[in-house]
């Protein structure tokens, strides 16, 4: 069924051609296809994330933003993968009610972090649907032939550690539903810009590569994410609780509300980096924190076995209810 | 806002995973991103689409249909650039009605048609919607470095040529509709499934790398589409009515009723190759329709000038209530 398309074939013309002048392949968004090519000795990395709107955002954000967090949480599996962004395609399925100065803000944001991150539009599609807003990024990178940051490499022994801090997200997301009255208000924006412009950490993956034995993304949360790791790794994670580093923000609502700790550790919407290192690379990974005024924290270990232990002050295993994740 | 994730890894590793066993670059879907290098010398080349429940499908029809539709859309745009299909991603937003036995159906339907096209699944992601289906399929191909067809090399004196047959798309969809009562239930089952199933044109469009100076696939209408390569080519195109190849399905359809004429030249849903060739390569396509067992019938050709004309059996220029196009 094609969808009546003589304004769709405007609206790209006047808002998303222009994102695409920087990619060459993009042929101006006017051919069956991109070419999408990776440099001579790299291969590409691709990784896809759709959002809809009431269930990965409330849908009344400004554009721009949903724009940018799209774009951003994509560029994140690129970081977690050590690659290099180098450009995207834009699935947009819009219902009627949007009108053309909405998709002008949300190219707006889209321009904005395509200069931020050094990325371009390559191609996409746009149709209407009878229903929430659907939008899908599929992001681009390369990495060096053979030596993409992957989940299976941690071996017992190992250190683990994450960039930045841990919770923002997800303490972000409930200040932002009023489900934390009792944060202050430098607080509670700063937790919600958190959760509302993530921050790849491309520079940080780039610089893993050859160091970490093993790397993503925190999207679904610690817990769950060292999970994946564990899982594909065939070994177990230990965390030490009260090594996760918290934000101020974070810090000082955990300080009230000690059961938010379980939020902390695996709400998601972190989009840090989670990777592994050989013990002795310790001192490199400090170092490396230290270049890219970045923290990197270490959080744990790996060791033989399956599944994830979160240990408390003394050392006692935690549960939780809900990690994200569950263990086969 | 992370959904409870606990059961859609089950289905993932369960109904999507097995697809994903050709391609070792998805690493079994288990990891941040995939891996989609082309082969030394080639471009990647990349499209994607999304089709709607209840937009570009009914919702009703098999879900194995529905995923082979939703591939070989993607792959017939592969075919336009003259591209080998290699591998896709898939993003599925299910409403929560969707079950377990309609995914196995509609990843069953995948299954066939990766061994149909030999492509394999690269990666992914799967959320939920509250409200329509809302699929994008994003194909991957590679055709030697350069080499890919566009839609802007066409020239004044090419021939202006189609594979198969052009309105069965179109026809299909209004048969399905109830909308032509007249039709025998023969060619009412026929039409349908050309609209059903569309056979994207790999082969052809490998073969025209070298022969065809421009070329795309038929999507949007014979009309439209080719307003767009006349666009891109900054030339004219002329179609003479008479030569557009029908099948013998339309062909009964037209006869008693020769208003739809104007549905099969405009109407879309044909995913046939639209290509134009020097006026001296004639018999170059003529011997590949040969050898591949596939029509490709001279329907026009390029002048100087813009825009498209469509001419009837007098010679005389026929207008269009729509075209799925605007020229500007």
């Amino acid at each position: 069924m094609t969808p009546v398309r003589t304004g769709e074939f405007d609206r790209i013309e006047r808002y998303l051609a222009p994102l695409a002048v920087g990619w060459p392949g993009a042929f101006g968004l006017r051919d069956d296809a991109a070419i999408i090519t990776p440099t001579a000795g790299c291969d590409l990395v691709v990784t896809t994330d759709t959002m809809v709107a009431g269930v990965h955002f409330i849908g009344d954000e400004p554009a721009a933003l949903i724009a940018r967090k799209l774009l951003r949480v994509n560029l994140s599996d690129i970081a977690g993968m050590g690659a290099a962004a180098r450009c995207y395609t834009l699935n947009l399925a819009l219902p009627s009610s949007i009108e053309d100065a909405w998709l002008a803000d949300f190219a707006a944001g889209l321009a904005v972090d395509q200069a931020a991150f050094d990325v371009a539009l390559a191609g996409g599609d746009s149709v209407s649907i009878p229903g929430p807003m659907c939008l899908t990024v599929t992001a681009f990178g390369e990495v060096k032939q053979g030596s993409a940051l992957r989940r299976g490499g941690a071996r017992p022994g190992d250190r683990i550690f994450v960039s930045g801090t841990i919770g923002d997200g997800a303490l972000g997301l409930r200040a932002l539903r009023g489900d934390l009255p009792m944060l202050g208000e430098a607080d509670r924006d700063w937790l919600a810009d958190r959760y509302r412009l993530p921050q790849p950490r491309l520079a940080a993956g780039a610089r893993l590569v050859g160091l970490a034995t093993a790397a993503m993304d925190v999207s679904d949360g610690l817990v769950g994410d060292l999970g994946h790791i564990a899982d594909v790794s065939g070994v177990a994670g230990v965390v030490e609780c009260d090594r996760v580093p918290l934000s101020e923000a974070a810090g000082n609502t955990v300080a009230g509300t000690p059961d938010l700790r379980e939020i902390i550790l695996t709400g998601g919407d972190d989009y840090e980096l989670l990777f592994t290192v050989p013990a002795k690379a310790g001192p490199a990974v400090a170092a490396l924190s230290t270049t890219l005024g970045l923290p990197m924290t270490a959080i744990g270990f790996i060791e033989a076995g399956a599944g994830v232990r979160v240990l408390d002050g003394q050392g006692q295993p935690m549960t939780f209810a809900a990690t994200g994740y569950t263990h086969r």
